[in-house]
């Protein structure tokens, strides 16, 4: 029998399957989940009363300073501590996803043969917004698996890593000394989103320079009593250097988290976002089978002779999807 | 009096102004086009009764391969032929817009004080999809304005290119010898929004292999009887070569175009395009009143408890949408 799914009554029991540890239907599903196949409303049905119980942790910075080793170092230390883990590395810029083992992922392969560590690399395949809508969906995938942390990984400081960074619990921010990464910081508005920032390679030199301007950006951020105060934590990550620092600053958040309700408004938060995605994608399908219809043609047409122009066509095309979705 | 309209009923007037030919109006206008502005659809309004006389040329190609400088001679052509001519340099990529003058740009000073060329930088500024929003837009402005043709160049060869080159009548297709532009042509689908290639640098090395190599791929591309098959035209832009040739193929294209209905056709579905564009950003907008209420917030509070999943809490955000839609 096969783990993959072909109608709707198969998705429990790959689920089912995943819930009870089977890797592959581990695989299959963020696959399915990746590539928006139609049966992922019932997949996500199926997850829902599993999710929320992982800790999720994103892991985000400029090409080179580190973040696989980091990462990978993490999950060792995750490991130790007996959490189970997953790592979800996304590149919003890839063209390879589907659990290829990436180049600079050579290292994870420390974790290839432990069955408490599921590692999966992810991209965009070209889906406009794709990334969005499939990296909260594969989390709860490896949340449903029994997962206790996961690692979303994202390779470069942009808009798209500000995104994902915005699904966890916790974000890591990684720089080096001498990479004028936290100007780069400061520009993506990723500064906003940090909850631990990880000066990494911390034995070269430059680093007490790097940690002063981050201190000194932490400084200027404005916060109010309470609020959390982003930790600096230097790490030596291909020597295992600092990695329970690390992890001590990870759990310090969480405890923060906790302690003042933030956790639960970071997750309500983010489910908010991924309805609104889920809510216009269908929206956008609905625009395209009136597109299939005559009506948006006959407006075109109109828009074309400068008879109309396309507000007021745009206008009279939501007119008409109101007046079917009433009917 | 400024030309700054901050009310509804200084639209009409700012626009008589681009149309008498002001080109501080014609630049407002873009800039209230490029930045979204809540005065859009009356500007859209107002432009309508004007739109579909300019013939607009798509003109895009990987960094290098002259776009800028063949521009400029593009535009010496046709103001030679006595057309009245705007240039809308979009850069997906590039924070800098606004009408400044970009590096490679400084050759197209050239015309910058010819009262018949409006030349103009875009830039997404970060919005998604913004550009393939404001630019249809701001070819508008520049028909208004009386423009002939309008030239829009795009810089890259990527997806976002490819939209922007599906906004315009023809579409030249820039490359030149031996940077492997033709296969990243093929990898992203340029080769069939291609009407016109102009492999430029024609005086360099290699030239004979990019073009046969080029003539390989239109061999290989299947078309009916009647259907455009691509030109090649060879040109030395620096040195104002093969201008004349590419004038020639642009205006063979044209009659093509116009004999065979074609360019009703792509007007057309240009305007279905820009409807849909114009309709989703509102359903957008909808979606994000529901938010400011209490059933957002609501279904995510289910969603983060695990009593319901993303996509059930979507449809019911949806049915809520249909009903305030159907009072």
């Amino acid at each position: 029998m096969t783990a993959s799914p072909r109608r709707s009554r198969d998705v429990p029991l790959l689920v089912e399957r995943a819930r009870a540890g089977d890797a592959r239907s581990v695989a299959r599903l963020i696959t399915l989940v990746e590539s928006g196949d139609p049966l992922l409303p019932e997949i996500a049905a199926a997850l829902a009363p599993h999710s929320g119980r992982a800790q999720v942790i994103g892991l985000t910075g400029a090409p080179g300073v580190g973040k696989s080793t980091t990462t990978n170092e993490l999950v060792r230390a995750l490991r130790i501590r007996n959490y189970r883990v997953g790592v979800l590395a996304v590149d919003p810029s890839s063209p390879f996803s589907g659990g290829a083992i990436l180049g600079d992922r050579v290292r994870m392969q420390d974790h290839a043969t432990d069955p408490g560590v599921y590692i999966r690399s992810m991209s965009s395949r070209g889906h406009l917004g794709g990334l969005a809508a499939a990296t909260p969906a594969a989390v709860r995938v490896l949340e449903g698996a029994g997962c206790d942390v996961v690692l979303v990984e994202t390779v470069g400081v942009g808009q798209a890593e500000v995104e994902v960074a915005s699904l966890a619990d916790t974000t890591l921010v990684l720089l080096a000394p001498g990479m004028g990464d936290a100007i780069q910081a400061v520009k993506a508005g990723i500064l906003e989103v940090a909850d631990v920032f990880v000066v990494n390679k911390a034995d070269r030199d430059g680093v007490d320079a790097t940690v002063r301007d981050i201190q000194g950006m932490i400084a200027l951020g404005e916060r109010g009593p309470g609020e959390w105060r982003p930790r600096v934590v230097r790490t030596v990550a291909a020597r295992g250097e600092g990695i329970d620092d690390l992890v001590a600053a990870i759990e310090k958040h969480r405890g923060w988290l906790v302690e003042h309700g933030e956790l639960r408004r970071r997750r309500e938060a983010r489910a908010a976002a991924e309805i609104e995605a889920i809510a216009l994608g269908a929206l956008r399908d609905r625009l395209g089978s009136l597109r299939s219809g005559t009506s948006l043609a006959a407006l075109a047409a109109r828009v074309a002779d400068g008879a109309t122009d396309p507000y007021a066509a745009a206008a009279e095309l939501l007119d008409q999807l109101d007046r079917s979705a009433g009917r």
